[in-house]
């Protein structure tokens, strides 16, 4: 018989929906085969959950959770459905590790890219954005201030697994963030569309922390205030503006091939 | 009275929502302020439709429009919602010419950064291309094959705009589109996630043809044997690809910068 969103541990899974439950639970659900297979192949995994569709689909990856001695058990649709953070539920959940680390700890290898997001209330910008620093080649996404948490469904599955790639950090303290980049040897570049200093009037050579707004409303005074040099994606067309993650792909592969010549 | 659903002219409307009614008729439906701001400034307006709600929320578009002479008509939020091709009607729609031109047409100018969507069926990511590309300084965007309609309106909403702002053009036959992408004097680059040279090894400097296919098939050998060059986004760290949109917008400025040394 197939569990049920009454059945115990599938309500405690659903209390990993919220980020209360996932804090205190020190877990948090991967959804769908991209995520869960990222999760089996780079996270901690304790159990999945898997509806007998997505079962028949996701055969390579139940056999290799079975592998690695990880509990699969099925659901029904509707437990499934009560598991999902997304608007078109994958039957397949993994119940995970939370990714993140202290904000040190993601700097201690001094990397020479980083991402740090400040008030990105949407998860699907954040996790695309995480993406992009992924493939940008970046060593840590920091998720700074009011910012989503990572661990957030839709977030996770916007990064595409890459929430389990590099070393992911929270913390509501923006300055204290800000100040742990500068002393892990990182300028600060601020990207904003109202900047005066267009990306290629930025020297994009050295270490660089790029510093990313919410779509909606951009970085404050007080964030701007604190960086070294605030920079914009040069409009050259009459669109008014780029969305969060396009810009963020344009600053961060600047400065990965910057850093590359 | 605001007009129903089964007013004449709410339900003439409507047919623009499919893509035989828009070529039927010449017309489509620009959604939401941003979209009916920019139609008002850069394209050609017959008439607007607003709910009651809306038109208190945009008094200045209104305006606007009476000024220009354009017809504005109050309608009921369920006609509103019927005039809606996205998740969230906005209450606000304007009846626009058809923006697209013929491909020569839009190359005539000779630009010398074009994109070029392949098979691009999904109406968000054709939008947000044509944004990016309109950013970018890009001088046409070109509707290739299978793509979705340009007027379609998911792909409005999420151009903001962008889809009034440069040339636009569609055509079922790609390798007419390509060889006059070649008579316009442009060099075409397949942006192709399993290439082998990076979009490092592209010389970007001349006036270059970005050739964009869909997130989930990207291009078929038919349409990589007839570029100059196919080039990848390098993917530096253990992501296994960006989004068309992310894609885009790095290969996209790579050449814009690079124009502008």
């Amino acid at each position: 018989m197939p569990f049920t969103e009454r059945t115990p541990r599938v309500a405690a899974a659903r209390a990993l929906t919220r980020r209360q439950g996932r804090d205190k639970a020190g877990r948090f659900l991967a959804e769908g085969s991209q995520a869960v297979r990222e999760a089996l192949a780079f996270g901690e995994v304790h159990e999945l959950f898997v509806t007998a569709v997505a079962a028949a689909r996701n055969a390579d990856l139940l056999d290799r959770a079975a592998g690695l001695g990880i509990p699969v058990s099925e659901v029904t649709d509707k437990a499934a459905d009560g598991l999902s953070e997304t608007v078109s539920p994958q039957g397949l959940v993994a119940v995970c590790s939370l990714v993140d680390q202290s904000v040190e700890s993601a700097l201690a290898g001094r990397p020479p890219l980083v991402a740090v997001l400040v008030g990105v209330s949407d998860p699907g910008n954040a996790g695309t954005v995480t993406r992009v620093a992924d493939a940008a080649g970046a060593g840590a996404v920091l998720f700074a201030g009011d910012t989503v948490d990572p661990h957030n469904g839709k977030c996770v599955r916007a990064s595409t697994g890459s929430v389990f790639h590099l070393p992911v950090a929270r913390s509501r303290d923006v300055a204290g963030v800000l100040g742990a980049c500068r002393d892990a040897g990182l300028r600060l570049v601020a990207a904003d569309g109202h900047a005066s200093i267009d990306l290629d009037g930025v020297d994009l050579a050295p270490p660089t922390a790029w510093v990313f707004g919410s779509e909606a409303h951009g970085l404050d005074e007080d964030v701007l205030s604190l960086v070294d040099e605030v920079a914009k994606v040069p409009l050259y067309g009459r669109a008014e503006s780029l969305n969060l993650a396009t810009a963020a792909a344009v600053c961060l592969y600047a400065s990965a091939r910057e850093q590359r010549r």
